[in-house]
This record gives structure tokens, C-alpha cells and sequence, in this order.
């Protein structure tokens, strides 16, 4: 009785500093695998095609969707993001932990379809909080900024059905929180017992 | 609308390292109270009243007993241990969060009680390892371990209903474990949603 890998999925509002966080916790955690996602946007600078995301056409995208190949995806902002399902059977059947970094919409098609899925939320301290945040990235302009504040309190909703919301105030606190609910889920009962099953006592 | 305190019950069978592993953590979290049990055992080498334990007559705990003074009360080895109803309530209604350090039989009438309650059961890393530790520690004879050993065979089949199990295998990882739930425990959506109802988003 071996256990299957944990799923950890971690959604937040563009802009809450999730990706540091992500790293930052990552660091903690070699063993646990980053999903990568496929995405047709095209990558910013830094930006690795296999280590950040997969970079695609949106041609090969489209024949990934009629293919069934992703457990979700989802558009925004006129671009498309995919997490593949092969990738995550595979890990689960390996015992491997994995990270999935999706927004609510995805998130909430794995939940359908993986119910040991562990569900977090990262929340910008506050709306202008995020805004001074997006600002300060000096990636989007006004504009986007304005659509990504406003798709921010959308996705700010969608909290509610997750298991454990974090509030990104100081990045330390939030790491040592994200790290915590990491460790605390591998400690739930269900899954020591299929552990100890091995071993006698 | 602000949070009750949570209740973190704390089981493990005598000499799996539950009293160590405590002190800890607590050293981590100030602001939580450790529930001070009452007991008729007499105090051991360095024990003090009203720190470790209220050490009290068993006429009085009997008194406590009739007088439905005890949220749970178990009897061990001819001694009896019980925990305050009005201490418990105190905590919750002041936003206080609380350390339970009791037994399986005393944790199910907790279990009871609290409905918010986290129960987590600490395993040693195998009987024989309990039984050296009992050994080493040197405060039992050979018939008294004896005891203590059965008694954790059947304590440990009650880690089936606790939410978490940590097997304490080394103490920094075990402790690592416990601050890690405590910490998760106050990610929960439920507890985070009703503390962010007080601010403005």
C-alpha cells in the first residue's frame, strides 16, 4: 500500500508574488516536482521554454485540447495556459508531490477530477496593495493593470471553496505558511497510515 | 465576527518524546496556552504546581468530578488526570488558541465536545524504540515499562480517528511536523475568511 503523490494546487491574483513564494518554498523541497505549464504566450524576458513554461503555437495548443491532453485549461488575456494530464498521472502513480501554479478556473477542474487535491489561495494584502505591486513589475501598462485589479477581485471570490488562503503581507511569513501547509498535509493521518503500513510497529 | 481560539489536542503514548517535542514548540508560538491538566499524581523531580500540572488530592478531584468541573478526566495507572471545562472555554472565547496534552481516552471526549478541535497523535518510530526510551528515561521499573509498552499498543490504535500522525522518528523533524500543523491549521479557509471580514479588500 504505497502512497500516491500529493497534488498541491496554489492559485493567486496576477501580481500577489506568487512566483517568489513558489521559489522560495521550492528551494525547501527538492523532491517535490513543478508542474509546467503550456501556454501560447509568448515568453517575457528570463523566461525559459521547458523550465518556466512550454511555449507553443496556439495551433498545437488547439490540437491539445481536441486531443484531451490537458486536465485543464483556461484563457486570459487572450492567452491560453494548459497543465497536461499525463504529467500528473504520472507523478501521483510515482508517489511524487507535485505544485500545480493554476488560476481558480483551472483549479477548479482539477478539484472535479482529482479530490485529493490540496487547494491553496494567495491574497494580496489588499486591492491597492496589488496595484502598487503591478505597478512597481513595470510589466503591464495601465491598462492591463486596470483589467488584472479588477479580474483580481473576481478571482478574490473564488477563495472561498479552497482549503487554506494565505494573506502575502511579508513574504517570510508567507513562504513559512505555504512551507507549513506542505509538511502539515504530508502528516494527515489517511496518508501516515498508508506509510507505517510497510513497517511493522 | 472574530475567530474562536482553535484547540490542538496532543496524544502519544508515554515515552515517545510528546513532553520535549512540546516544550519546542511552544517556544515558537508565545502567544499560545498550554492547557495545565489537573492530576492525584504526586509531582516528579522538578515538577511544579501549577506549571506542569495542578497537583491536587484525589478528594478534591473527586469534588471536580461530581461538580462537572472536568471536560475530560481519564484514569492511568491508579492515577486520575483531568482537564478544565472553564479553562478551555476561556481560551476560545478570548481568540486564544490552546495546546491539549491528554490521552486518546480523555481526546475522544474532547472530540465530543469541540467539533473545531485539531487532533494530532504522536507514534514512536516502533514499540521496541518506545521500550529503550522508557529505559533510559529511568522513572519506571521493568513491570510498570512493561505496562507502558501494552498501553501504547492499544493508544497507537487509536491514531485512526486523529487528523494528524507524526511519527517522531528525530525530534527536529517531529517538531518541525508539529509547528507545521499548527501553522497550517491557521491557513484554513474558514478561519482566514471570517479574520479578513473585518478588514476592507
Amino acid at each position: 500500500m504505497s502512497n500516491q503523490g500529493l497534488i498541491y494546487v496554489v492559485s493567486a491574483p496576477s501580481g500577489t508574488g506568487k512566483t517568489t513564494l513558489l521559489k522560495r518554498v521550492m528551494g525547501y523541497f527538492p523532491e517535490i516536482r513543478f508542474s509546467i505549464s503550456y501556454t501560447t504566450r509568448p515568453p517575457r524576458p528570463g523566461e525559459r521554454d521547458g523550465k518556466d513554461y512550454h511555449f507553443i503555437s496556439p495551433q498545437r495548443f488547439q490540437q491539445m485540447v481536441e486531443k484531451g491532453a490537458f486536465t485543464e485549461w483556461a484563457e486570459v488575456l487572450g492567452n491560453r495556459y494548459g497543465t497536461s494530464m499525463d504529467s500528473i498521472r504520472e507523478s501521483r502513480s510515482q508517489g511524487v508531490d507535485m505544485i500545480l501554479d493554476i488560476d481558480s478556473q483551472g483549479a477548479i477542474q482539477i478539484k472535479g477530477q482529482f479530490k485529493a487535491g490540496i487547494f491553496i489561495f494567495i491574497m494580496p494584502p489588499s486591492l491597492e496593495a496589488l496595484k502598487q505591486r503591478l505597478k512597481a513589475r513595470g510589466v503591464d501598462g495601465q491598462k492591463v493593470i486596470q483589467f488584472r485589479v479588477a479580474h483580481a477581485r473576481d478571482e478574490m471570490k473564488q477563495a472561498k471553496w479552497y482549503d487554506y488562503i494565505i494573506v502575502n503581507e511579508r513574504v517570510e511569513e508567507a513562504a513559512e505558511q505555504l512551507k507549513s501547509i506542505i509538511i502539515a498535509e504530508r502528516c494527515r493521518r489517511s496518508r501516515v497510515l498508508k506509510g507505517i503500513g510497510l513497517r511493522k510497529l
